[in-house]
């Protein structure tokens, strides 16, 4: 019976290889992680949905409190004086800001934007909070939500509303603060590497790329199924531009009166399409055991007359396997086994164990691993043990193969035909030399769709220097740095 | 030193017998919990207010998920029309609700309602996820922020903007659906009793109190420390009011397409002013340890030439008592101990663990409890197992020490003059017959400012009827109920 339910079931997902969009969207919809509402562009995250981010999440929160900051939250309302203050930040965000004009019966006096993001907000009570230099550094960090409204939407990827969080950090020194920015692209890195078995790049974005009012923005890249990149979270060095703006300044041990040096860092629910870009296939979802909200689906598989023994020792297994991993029994009587295993493969529930009469017989159960497809016979009374060992070795793995395939598809291009050869058929990343040139960036992008995704860094943080000799992929001239090209999300 | 130090900052908090706002605002500031913006009623949560909620609020995201509720994410957007649906409900809502008219440059073509609470934009969708018997129950929760545009605000109390959680249900059948109201009103009542030490009256709500669009209303209500009452939590019977309108139907086992029956129950930061207001002294915030962002706080003792030695044996506790308790070390050198001593109390810190060179000679510390001042002499080798024990006894005894505040502020009265007395000067809970009639509720209420907060319950969640021969305090008629009194927040 398992054979035909398994066909129906994945008819349902497109082929990656003929519409990846749709393969995405159908995914997100059958794993039941969202779905659109009739309100433009936003989400409803989906219960399974969201305990894939409330383990994303709070597995970042431990290292964002681990490195000394603490979570406040700071007002939804940005009035429009505050979000004008800062020019380069309201050119930026303006065109995607949604306007509170009335409250009850009356028109408000200011139009109050929705966040898009909160520095102009904080930056405002900042500058009450932050007299002396025994006020720094101020480490906050506030998880919300933000509204942009974007004309393109796609679920996770780009919606209407998401929710991330936002660190706001002042500094003394502008050391300090640059510090702070690479401290956390770095603890970014680790944790998407970690967490999310995603292998990233982390670098520096160009003039170009950077966010409306910073000095320096610093990204992590993954690279998605579909070679194209995506932007998973930003590290901002915000110099003094917003302290002067909003008035931040202390009283220094010197007696004098100085701005502060400031800071801020985000990632959204824009992880979790990442998390579905970088490890699903054909069958589904496929996530790594370490944020899954189900490690372990446990399927009975009986006929009528042992149904009862079968499932007895189901819930068994489940009461003890509990303390050791977040596990579900699937004791549904209304559709068949068969249907079980495709609809948790769908899931990406990282292993299933089957047991069944004869598996009960020989004291033993089924385990099959969700990403290489591989079964295990394991006794039962080694369960306990292999379980957590599997886990961990399914989730180095994953990231081990999501390395290779981003290995695989980081290429050196001979010439510019090569480039834009590449960027119209196999995508991935273009590791090119570009002379340093903001035009000559947009001018590829207008071209190619590529854009420059970031500078590569040395292990000291700085942005690596092109190698001697080598030149622009698009003008000949010397290059100034060898950069990460892609399309990206 | 000390003595000076403490008359100096307790008079930055005004007397509860004063003024009791005053008192309330010195606390919210002084101990760093919040504090408004330049937006109209909308405050911001700094770290330690952040801390406190977290807790409050990972205590009982545990107890909603215990119950079987899984969270989800809803749009923060309602568009007019949805939330028109049920009279009622706009009705309640409409004067309170901030609206969203741009984005970006553009007129939207209906206006958004930013979420004053969500079964609107909930039931619209849950029209779409309902389809049979086996979708049932759907058991759903939501952290959020909600808007309501109040004229009167107070810190964490009434704001115009506050975090809430709100838990959304839908079921098979009528009693279903009651069972579930009360089954997370007793939630309600376990969790702030046992987490926030706040004795509560669970009951239920008059028909002039109930929710807008509810059948059923029941409440937890608290007494805080000037004899008002605070309702910190409500359990609503939706029936099937929004069902109908919404169109929430499913195929039920007999092939009938039936509409199901709803709950909705939510608490919100509200409980932090209610943790304030139950707990707080004349010295500041007094907070229960289970909740408190920091247990214990170690206040090291020297002069110059024993600052080194006092120091290391403070930093060697604070590492031995991390793994049992939320410890801080206050090494700060720029303020006195005595300084210190008052700056703790005043945040509430449940224990000060105190260490001087005297101490160590004798291998001591003294620890301080906040909520009855006492001191305790503790040989070294036995804080680890002190320690927990203090913090659970600390925990009872405020507790057992607001629910005799309660009960010796709960009243029955003679006569409605001295109903009206009472009011007037003691306040507190009036337990006193009522006909049953609104409009009687309503008189008393423009008389006297007290509200039935609510209808007591027995043992099995029913409304308690009055004892025989119990008459009306108002008309003298027979009572139908003798109910909670009390002007609130």
């Amino acid at each position: 019976m398992a054979p035909k339910d398994e066909k129906k079931f994945i008819k349902e997902i497109t082929p990656k290889s003929e519409d990846y969009s749709q393969w995405y969207l159908d995914v997100v919809r059958k794993a039941d992680l969202a779905d659109y509402t009739t309100i433009k562009g936003c989400m409803v995250i989906k219960p399974y949905g969201f305990g894939l981010w409330e383990n994303i999440r709070d597995a970042l929160d431990k290292r964002i409190k681990e490195t000394g900051h603490q979570n406040a939250y700071f007002p939804l309302f940005v009035p429009e004086s505050l979000l004008q203050k800062e020019a380069d930040h309201i050119a930026g965000f303006a065109p995607e800001v949604a306007w509170v004009t009335h409250a009850g019966n009356e028109k408000l006096e200011e139009r109050l934007a929705i966040r898009p993001t909160s520095e102009a907000i904080i930056c405002s009570i900042y500058s009450k909070w932050v007299q002396s230099y025994r006020d720094l550094p101020l480490l906050i960090n506030q998880w919300a939500n933000v509204v942009r409204w974007e004309k393109v939407t796609r679920l996770f990827l780009r919606t209407t509303e998401f929710l991330w969080q936002e660190g706001h950090t002042c500094h003394r020194t502008e050391e300090e603060a640059q510090e702070e920015t690479l401290k956390m692209l770095r603890v970014y890195q680790e944790f998407a590497e970690t967490e999310l078995a995603m292998p990233i790049i982390p670098g520096l974005k160009t003039e170009n790329e950077k966010f409306p009012g910073a000095v320096f923005t610093y990204t992590i890249e993954g690279l998605m199924g579909d070679g194209r990149a995506l932007q998973a979270g930003t590290s901002h060095n915000l110099g003094q531009h917003f302290s002067k703006m909003f008035d931040i300044q202390f009283l220094d041990e010197d007696e004098q009166r100085k701005f502060v040096w400031q800071t801020s860092w985000g990632v959204s629910t824009r992880l979790v399409g990442g998390v579905i870009m970088t490890h699903g296939d054909e069958n589904g979802l496929i996530l790594p055991p370490r944020i899954a909200p189900i490690q372990v689906v446990i399927v009975p598989v009986f006929r009528g007359d042992t149904r009862d023994a079968v499932l007895e020792k189901a819930r068994e297994l489940e009461k003890a396997l509990k303390p050791i991993a977040r596990v579900k029994l699937d004791d549904r009587d209304n559709v068949t086994p068969g249907f079980k295993f495709n609809d948790w493969e769908m899931k990406g529930v990282p292993v299933r164990l089957e047991i069944g009469p004869k598996d009960i017989e020989k004291n033993q159960c089924v385990l099959a691993r969700r990403d290489t497809r591989e079964k295990l016979f394991v006794p039962l009374e080694e369960l306990a043990a292999t379980l957590p060992e599997l886990l961990k070795t399914i989730q180095s793995d994953m990231l081990e193969r999501a390395r290779k395939f981003r290995d695989d598809n980081t290429r050196r291009v001979a010439d510019y035909d090569e480039f834009k050869r590449v960027m119209e058929n196999d995508r991935g990343f273009i590791l090119a030399g570009w002379c340093g040139d903001s035009e000559v960036e947009t001018k590829i992008k207008e071209e190619t769709k590529a854009t420059i995704r970031c500078i590569p860094l040395d292990d000291a943080n700085n942005p690596i220097p092109a190698p001697e000799g080598t030149v622009c992929i698009y003008t000949g001239k010397p290059a100034k740095f060898e950069v990460y090209f892609a399309r990206s999300y």
